[in-house]
């Protein structure tokens, strides 16, 4: 039975995590680097640790610090959060030989689903759709165009052992194709002295959509539905929601069942998302699997009404799902605006320093995860995401309204943020229609270049 | 079409509105007092006038001050929130009298449901059960004995003329009852020289259970399911939850449907709460009917996914409702505790001053309603409740867990609270249990002076 758990984070996921051990009356021990004393999370839990100064890999990332940290105060289980060690098999595994819970999954699993070409092929034996693509390399035209029928149009074509867009070409018919890969093959030939190429579909504009699934111990595995995450800046979201203005409940239960197979596939077990790109027909694809929980993971909370960091540790602790497939019902329409201390006009520069005056929304239907507080120094060493505004309404239209109400409503002064950033694009056309692709904020700063908005 | 609303209230209530208004993209107007200048109502809104100094009665009470000030703005409606002016018929009048929209019932309703023997009758007409008693005076004890069946044990024996607990009497029996008659109209005779009895059906330790209604102009009426407010102090809720522990799904349904047929008896329009006392075997009677928003209304809103004030106004500007019945169902367990600045060991006095230092608890489930800011000054002239604390959780269980960490993290520094008091009523056996009636708090603060807790 765990009693006692470190949290091996900092930042607002510490808080969220101190906040779920209170929740099911369990103690907790912060961590801590010299930089972050003064930190909320550090104030909040039962209990702290320092475990060094300075850049992550010295403190936050430090295994043996951390692992001495925990048994030195006795505690059971390590929740990782996000980012740092929530990916490192290698921690994961050190945890279970120290008799520490590492609250995730096994280090196998980790490691199966962080070799990307590993996934692929777990992925296609479980009949979760990958990007279609040619099988192995092929040298002659001929070949190519045999393939062409199981992959289908529009095509890249690319050099086995191409870079830097060199021997890579778009067809989008069978015409454009002769003479592309033609081209494309020179240019291989030419740059890499190699005229293998490689086949795949070329997915334009595509949606970021990822499943949340929480399993446990014993087989049980549920889907909580989609987060469409396609508003990122070089693949870093900015803005997240659920359920996706993009999926009928038809195109949901596809994914669903999607994501239920790739967890059934290598027994998955705790929390983990399936991210999927989508093209304009709603073809999903698997990308990646990301084997902790996420940032974004509050507005599945908000539609579905679970704790889904409580119902991670209770898996670890062995006990069943607290909820079945059945019991998860979208109710409303969430919105989460990632508040980042940056300058979006100077190519979203980080902007640490002083919090010299707060005040945060709150109210029906807005949550707001945060370690600010007025007096607090945001220090350089770390993200610059300082907050998350989460809003929780009816529909779509209104939770929009609600995000601007609550972003116009709070004020963060003696840094810059991207508060009017986010509140832009809650104004802009394309984001209230819905109609957003991961290249949706490429064309919002050319607009914004411009002069246009 | 309603444009700006004038709001004339203060402290959290008047906070909400404002949040409304923005989620509606409505224009605010805040009023204040000169003690309130500082207040965060005055420095969200949209604009802010200053109407009075002092006592309520010079302030938020003077009905032409704040008329005028809504007219000088162009305020195209009023909300009055709760206290003050809410339940005021004649500001309402004053309101239609000067092309202001109150958001609210009409005047007449408003005075129809005030008056208590008229919301009585209204109430049986429309076959709502009241608290069952003889239909006027008895004088002789084989009258009084006819009416024993219709009524049912334990019966209260009262004077007429009564007052002071003089010519009062229970009966739990028949036998009883002979007895107890005949002294209580002996102590009449002999008090008042008066022999004019009424009985009344005594509700032996009830429950205090209300029933929110939403109703558009077009006749649609929507019950929200009860809300259960025993735990009271001097009939001041001091912790109301949603749905009651002591309600099962066909008791609410009667509940619901009575609260319905009290609505349509007087065509009633906006937000109304039905409140009812109930007896252990499940019997409950109308005690009377508020015609405004009600303090607790947050934990329907948890439950039920809506905006209740969005909706008075929606409702005031002359749209139709935006749910149905069949869209409200009960998600989860939500609970409020009323936080006060007053000293519970000293009789619940009132503790005014400055808020040196504050830590609000948020995160997943946890609504915090309050005007409060680090460096606000606590007036003496006002009410004494500074905030809510509203948690949302899958279960009654999981909720008072997460009050109490809720509770555990909030910090108000500078002021005497009853964080801690409400805290040791979560921790309470009988309140764990649901166990409790209007007489809770009194055997709470018994066994506290006893030593017992």
């Amino acid at each position: 039975m765990i009693q006692k758990i470190l949290i091996a984070n900092r930042g607002e996921i510490a808080v969220r995590i101190i906040r779920a051990c209170r929740n099911l009356g369990l103690q907790s021990v912060a961590i801590y680097s010299k930089e972050d004393a003064n930190s909320l999370h550090v104030q909040l839990a039962d209990q702290r640790i320092c475990i060094g100064e300075g850049p992550a890999r010295n403190s936050y990332l430090n295994k043996n610090h951390i692992i001495t940290a925990a048994l030195n105060v006795g505690a059971d289980a390590i929740h990782p959060g996000f980012g740092f060690l929530s990916e490192n098999a290698d921690f994961a595994r050190l945890c279970q030989d120290n008799g520490l819970i590492f609250i995730g999954p096994s280090p196998e699993v980790i490691d199966q689903m962080g070799n990307k070409s590993q996934a692929r092929q777990t992925m296609t034996a479980a009949g979760v759709p990958i990007v279609p693509g040619s099988p192995s390399h092929v040298r002659h035209l001929e070949d190519a165009k045999a393939l062409l029928p199981d992959i289908g149009f529009p095509i890249m074509i690319k050099a086995s052992s191409g870079g830097g867009g060199k021997g890579m070409r778009i067809a989008r018919n069978a015409l454009e194709f002769e003479d592309q890969f033609t081209i494309a093959q020179s240019e291989s030939i030419n740059a890499f002295a190699d005229d293998a190429m490689y086949l795949e579909k070329y997915i334009e504009d595509p949606k970021h959509i990822e499943i949340q699934i929480m399993a446990d111990q014993y087989g049980q595995v549920v889907a909580l539905g989609e987060r469409d995450c396609s508003v990122q800046r070089n693949h870093q979201k900015l803005i997240e929601e659920s359920p996706s203005p993009a999926i009928d409940d038809r195109l949901r239960e596809q994914l669903n069942q999607a994501a239920l197979a790739a967890a059934r596939a290598v027994q998955y077990v705790n929390a983990g998302t399936i991210e999927f790109i989508m093209d304009k027909s709603g073809d999903f694809y698997f990308m990646e699997m990301n084997t902790r929980i996420q940032v974004e993971h509050g507005v599945t909370e908000m539609v579905t009404g679970t704790d889904l960091i409580a119902e991670q540790i209770r898996i670890a602790d062995g006990q069943h799902l607290s909820f079945k497939q059945e019991d998860i019902q979208l109710r409303g329409h969430a919105i989460e605006c990632r508040i980042n201390a940056e300058i979006p006009a100077k190519n979203f520069m980080p902007s640490p320093g002083p919090v010299n005056h707060l005040h945060l929304p709150a109210g029906n239907g807005v949550r707001v995860d945060t370690a600010l507080y007025s007096g607090y120094q945001i220090p350089s060493e770390y993200d610059s995401m300082i907050a998350k505004v989460i809003v929780h309404a009816p529909d779509r239209e209104a939770a929009i309204q609600k995000m601007k109400s609550a972003l116009g409503e709070m004020v963060i002064l003696g840094v810059e943020t991207n508060l009017d950033f986010q509140y832009s694009i809650m104004q802009n056309p394309d984001f209230k229609a819905g109609d957003i692709t991961t290249s949706f904020i490429e064309h919002f700063l050319s607009l914004k270049a411009g002069g246009k908005l």
